[in-house]
């Protein structure tokens, strides 16, 4: 029995929900196309090829469409198909194959029912301990992700609070069940695991010990039988203080490459996610510098990793912030298969409550890597139990959008906001226009007021929202302004931490001076003083001040804009409730950055506008 | 059945329990006095004069003592005896009174077992939403609070996190029960209680309401048929944005006396927490100053409240700092019956890790305090679960102490630390003197590395433990420094928030100017720049590093100073582990505060100390 009212998200033009009898992506896509299609009284004919797997071809018939493509690839192009018609679009013409084969979606889902960092609500599948969810509505989300394409899910947080053995040992014949439901949509699973959890049975989690190997086997073997297609293991080593390679003197790789070996037989992946937590520092030591971490860990074991190993690494040196650079791990290893991975939990990006559009920022990171070996994507999920999925109905545009650039990186991100703006909303067509240039630009708005020039970390420590220049100055966690009376930022160039080195050369040239370096990431790559003269003309400080003066601005345009548009309830109600919201929290910003750099400083704004003393 | 091994504490003379059949003040009396005077070959003998009531005489007699006294007085002059004999003091001479009539103890203790700012453990008698206790410790307990004459503990916390009516309502048995373990000790009982109760039952809690004061009136008969001698009520109004009078457009008083006068039948008194929660302000609002609102609020209402009404203030304007001055509150209500309120617990003074004894504080605001219509005196508990009772063993001399001062807040600082030190340990006589300087010095170390010259509030938000110079700088309390790169502080000279005027006038002159306002709370009262001169010849700037510096080294020879006493264990361990932790944190306090003051400044140190960038 559902307990939850369908919310359709960019499902609108397939309000029939999928019947439970309908168990196969064929079964599925047959059902999509007949309901859909009958109305419109056209036809779709099928034409299953498997060697073509998830790729598809769509071809025009006098009296509809014929469908090429595997069994999946059929599945996905009923979708793409649906979708070109509802909005206008032409038809992708030739074979369609997702570039990158996984294409995962984490989710840092705890049994508690909590989710880490999560911003719509509680699990969807987990509360007090034990797997708790409405079939109906876990059908739906199935379908959701395969209409996008995206083709793996990992089931539990990957900073395994409470420990992974218990859903392993405890749960298997639910997770089974779990992973039936989302089947249909060409959906696996993927569970995230513990580094240590051999210890509690033969008391060691050393990778070279064949008693560990043994005990990753059996478990390996038992988790398989349960759930014959996983995709495979997530693993976060050395996780929340827990023991890891590193505590047997054994490299990542060694780590990594035991547990691979142990899926293979099954076909599965081992996703290992290069994230050094144990990077805490003295803010005193000026010389060592956080996003120097992972290349420096890494780097050196390029090539030593088995080929089931996908080493999965932030799209940024940090931790999504704002702003990044692209990670320089992404474009050194050669030898390695990577995962670049996103955030679609806004966690520093505004929390689901002010509007943040990530494909620019995708865009622009596809740009930066170029077509280089990377072998899958992953993001962290933005879903959970509120009825629009996503905390704010537009959030649901990131994880639309993701799928899209998933299985195109070289996606548009105007056209993909429109599109996901026609399937979600029936606007009219100017108000189409104004919804997709709102959140174009959301991106750009929210980083003027929070983190222009790429200075981020100015955050409130732990809740990671709203203003707080100074929060993260003393922590142990590496992420410094270093703000002081005459200029603000830390010189990265080689000079300084050399972590500019640490790129390629074209990139490194760019970088290494400021008379070069974007102004978007000035003051991430450079120290500098305030009295510095950009390339417009204006100086650092008083670029700091336009930049936030002009955000709360673009802010107050936007809940103007917004107030236009005839959204139906309960969305146009939430949105704009949420709009409020960021427009408390980017006065907020302005005025406390502005003040803060004004205390330090003293230089008034040239404009005469107010800042607080 | 005992599952907790009894520690003495400061009672190492009295080792035996006293057993559970004592159960009123005259039977402990006579067992402790025959138990200690046995052994010695003393005899003392009793006369019980009822019109004493709480107060005593102790008489030398050739075979021994004879004590006259009330019942408690007796219990009281017992305890007054075999300290004195134990530490080679005098014996107390005359009729001895308590100066309070109520000696409170308020336990910040929530019925789901946490402690609200409590730094030794879980609750002693709440666990799991219900009572859960060792009758045994609670015994002893109540023999240490009886020892040094503290008469009340209020069971539950004044933010009623859970509802308070849960305790009256499902709990009245236990709290008898509860009350009777203490009683043999001269210890009452008090209840936190939530003004809005009544409104689950009728809908509102409006004091001018008949069936709000009908329903409190049931309510207290309730409650006073279970525990006839409860002490009274305490109420934090408006507690947690929680109703109260002001909602109903009443004023505190009113709400007050309602309850008051709900009370009087039983001989209960209503305390009324002077704190003004709703105070938050916008830091750019540079008119609002937090310090002043308690006075602002309750002045007007001075003669408004019943007689038995006690409004219980906080003993400075803010919230239990490093260093504030007296709070004008306590100065300025002629006409209402006062409780001075102090903090046990540390919650802004080490938090029982660094070394903070209070006695000099105390001394301090009594100076300040005079003889006025004070007429009750509270203070925030330090106990818990811990088998020390409060976390750090020296922790437990504030409580002692406390009780010492309520009883005579003339009491010497150093006499009363000297005779805490001796009735805990049995230390050679010279170590007595180090442990007893170690601690009289204590609060002036810990003030100069972490709020020298009256600056407090530089704490990480929410742990309120660790430096966080610009942690509260921006947030709704009104906890600003407002340093910047010229100067620090706020003026609250006349010229400035006028909070100054909230002084008689003698205070008041020695406050407005900066040339007669005490060093330690200089930067309390005015703003200076960093190159003020002090009396001293040295700069504003000079004397705060110094200062930092100092701290730190003083830090480190109390820790010196620890190693070479011969301290019992585990207290000899416990101590000497915490002081490890002080060191570490007095050297961020020293190394943050320095460098974000010369961040702002950039005034180097004068004797070319590291000041980090």
């Amino acid at each position: 029995m559902s307990t939850w009212k369908t919310r359709l998200a960019w499902l609108r033009a397939l309000p029939e929900p999928i019947p439970a009898e309908a168990n196969t992506p064929a079964a599925v896509a047959e059902i999509e196309a007949k309901t859909y299609f009958d109305k419109k009284q056209e036809k779709v004919s099928f034409q299953r090829e498997e060697s073509l797997g998830e790729a598809y071809e769509i071809l025009k018939t006098a009296s509809g469409y014929t469908l090429r493509g595997g069994e999946t690839g059929l599945l996905y192009g009923v979708y793409a198909l649906i979708f070109a018609l509802e909005t206008g679009s032409p038809l992708p013409q030739g074979v369609q194959k997702p570039y990158y084969p996984l294409r995962m979606l984490n989710c840092w889902d705890n049994m508690s029912g909590d989710i880490e960092r999560g911003y719509a609500g509680r699990s969807l599948w987990f509360e007090g301990g034990r797997f708790s969810y409405d079939p109906d509505r876990i059908r739906q989300l199935g379908r959701m992700l395969g209409s996008v394409g995206i083709n793996v899910l990992c089931l539990n947080n990957v900073n395994v609070h409470q420990p992974a053995q218990e859903l392993i040992d405890g749960f298997l014949p639910e997770v089974s069940a779990f992973a039936a439901l989302l089947r249909p949509f060409g959906v696996r699973l993927m569970l995230s695991i513990d580094f240590s959890q051999p210890i509690k049975d033969v008391g060691t989690a050393d990778p070279l010990d064949e008693r560990v190997q043994g005990w990753w086997a059996d478990t390996a073997k038992r988790v398989w039988a349960a759930v014959p297609d996983l995709a495979g293991f997530l693993v976060k080593a050395d996780s929340e203080h827990r023991p890891g390679p590193n505590t047997y003197d054994r490299t990542h790789a060694e780590g990594a490459n035991m547990l691979a070996r142990v899926l293979r037989p099954f076909g599965g992946k081992l996703v290992w996610r290069a994230f050094v937590y144990n990077c805490m520092q003295d803010w005193r030591d000026t010389k060592t510098d956080r996003p120097r971490a992972a290349y420096d860990l890494y780097k050196p074991l390029d090539g030593a990793f088995d080929d089931n190993v996908i080493l999965q690494v932030k799209h940024g040196p940090y931790d999504f912030q704002v702003r990044e650079p692209v990670s320089p791990l992404l474009l050194g290893m050669e030898r390695t298969a990577l995962s670049v991975e996103f955030q679609l939990a806004q966690e520093y990006t505004g929390q689901q409550i002010d509007l943040y559009a990530m494909p620019p920022l995708w865009r622009e990171v596809f740009d930066q890597m170029g077509k280089r070996r990377v072998s899958a994507i992953a993001a962290v999920s933005n879903l959970g139990r509120d009825d629009c999925w996503t905390g704010h109905p537009f959030a649901a545009l990131n994880l639309f959008a993701y799928g899209l650039f998933a299985r195109n990186p070289d996606s548009d991100p105007e056209t993909v906001i429109r599109t996901w703006a026609k399937l979600t909303y029936a606007l009219p067509e100017d108000q189409t226009g104004t919804l997709t240039a709102l959140l174009l630009k959301s991106r750009s708005v929210y980083e003027k007021y929070t983190a222009n020039l790429g200075l981020c970390w100015m955050i409130t420590p732990n809740s990671h929202y709203g203003p707080n220049p100074y929060g993260y100055e003393f922590q142990a966690w590496g992420t410094y302004t270093r703000a002081d009376r005459n200029a603000v930022g830390i010189d990265r160039s080689e000079a300084g931490t050399g972590y500019v080195a640490q790129y390629p050369p074209a990139l490194k040239a760019l970088y290494e001076s400021p008379e070069t370096c974007p102004d978007n990431l000035l003051l991430f790559f450079h120290r500098l003083p305030y009295d510095f003269v950009m390339r417009d003309g204006r100086t650092l400080i008083q670029r700091l001040y336009d930049d936030h003066f002009e955000g709360f601005k673009q802010v107050q345009a936007m809940a103007e804009v917004l107030e236009k548009l005839t959204l139906p309830e309960p969305d146009r109600q939430e949105a704009r409730r949420r709009m409020e919201a960021q427009l408390t929290n980017a006065r907020e910003w302005r005025d406390i950055l502005n003040t803060f750099f004004h205390r330090f400083c003293g230089v008034p704004d040239a404009k005469g506008r107010k800042i607080y003393d």
